[in-house]
């Protein structure tokens, strides 16, 4: 089993490493920087090289994007498409040019996040691409070729960022990153797809 | 009562149009061509010009918005990109460039629609289209400045829309152009906000 991570480097990314580490296992961790591959997913062109120089691989796991948090009253524009080319399109973009670097039954899972069902002030943009990713992956799940299966999973904010993000997530209780890897875990070795595992 | 329709000249804004009429009601049509003011709402340009002609407000609605349909497959970023430039980020922007032109307790209505729960195929980049939206509505609904709601209207397939676009719908019910111009109705003229008004 070969496993590509996008955002190896980060929380999540890091816990699903560990998660899915294992015999007749091979990760090939991906990031911006320190990783096996260096990948920028706002950029359709580092997808494309990342892909051709990874190869095929049995599963692709999303933990990466970035987004703005700001009030809607001072957003602009700009600011809101930076979420986009990043959390939306640049997860969406790993499947459009990811798909043929995926093998037969193979699986493709995307990070969206609590912010959309659960919302909190500054988080409109952050929300919209957890929202877009949500329907894209409900979507695809039914016309994907060769049985690839795609699913996403919605963590809350997880206890290790708490510290980072706690003034945020007032009252959001913070799940375990074990938890959330877990998620990770059955959407790749599971049977299920077009699903969103919520871990909240 | 002052009602900005974006995308007047379509199936949807024609109908909210003829619902929305009465007295002591002044409605502003405005779409590409052929109404009381032009806009495209993939420029952010011109949906800035747009709200420097027709000022204040006491309502936005937004019934436009282009999408690519087409097989996840053989879809390119540049293709899902038209869907996010037009019927996405368009709508969005409509907020974050005309919250400063609507009146306090005033009100946007913006349109999504059934493809992001009731999936069909060849439908994925729409349904991030409407997912997005009704994620970042529900986020922007606590944190609106001055009263402003946000509501979205989600339509399944119109009966006058079923020939056009009737094979690409098999098996789904359609619904008058009546039962949905009630909805945005509903919307301008209640008090809810944060809501996706189904029509399904």
């Amino acid at each position: 089993m070969r496993i590509l991570v996008v955002g190896a480097s980060g929380t999540i990314g890091k816990a699903v490493v560990e998660e899915l580490q294992g015999e007749n296992v091979e990760i090939i961790k991906a990031s911006r920087s320190n990783s096996d591959v260096s990948v920028d997913i706002s950029s359709p062109e580092s997808i494309r090289a990342m892909f051709d120089e990874v190869g095929q691989v049995d599963a692709l796991v999303s933990a990466a994007g970035e987004t703005h948090f700001g009030l809607v009253e001072e957003m602009t524009p700009e600011q809101n498409q930076r979420t986009v080319n990043s959390k939306l399109l640049g997860q969406i973009n790993l499947v459009l040019l990811g798909l043929n670097s995926i093998r037969d039954k193979g699986s493709i899972t995307l990070t969206t996040g609590i912010t959309m069902d659960d919302p909190l002030v500054t988080g409109a943009s952050a929300a919209m691409a957890s929202g877009g990713i949500r329907a894209f992956v409900k979507s695809a799940a039914i016309e994907l070729p060769r049985g690839i299966r795609i699913n996403t999973v919605s963590p809350n904010v997880l206890e290790e960022s708490s510290e980072k993000y706690g003034s945020l997530f007032v009252g959001y209780e913070p799940v375990s990153s074990k938890s959330v890897s877990l998620a990770y875990k059955k959407s790749i070795y599971g049977a299920q797809t077009g699903q969103c595992y919520y871990v909240y």
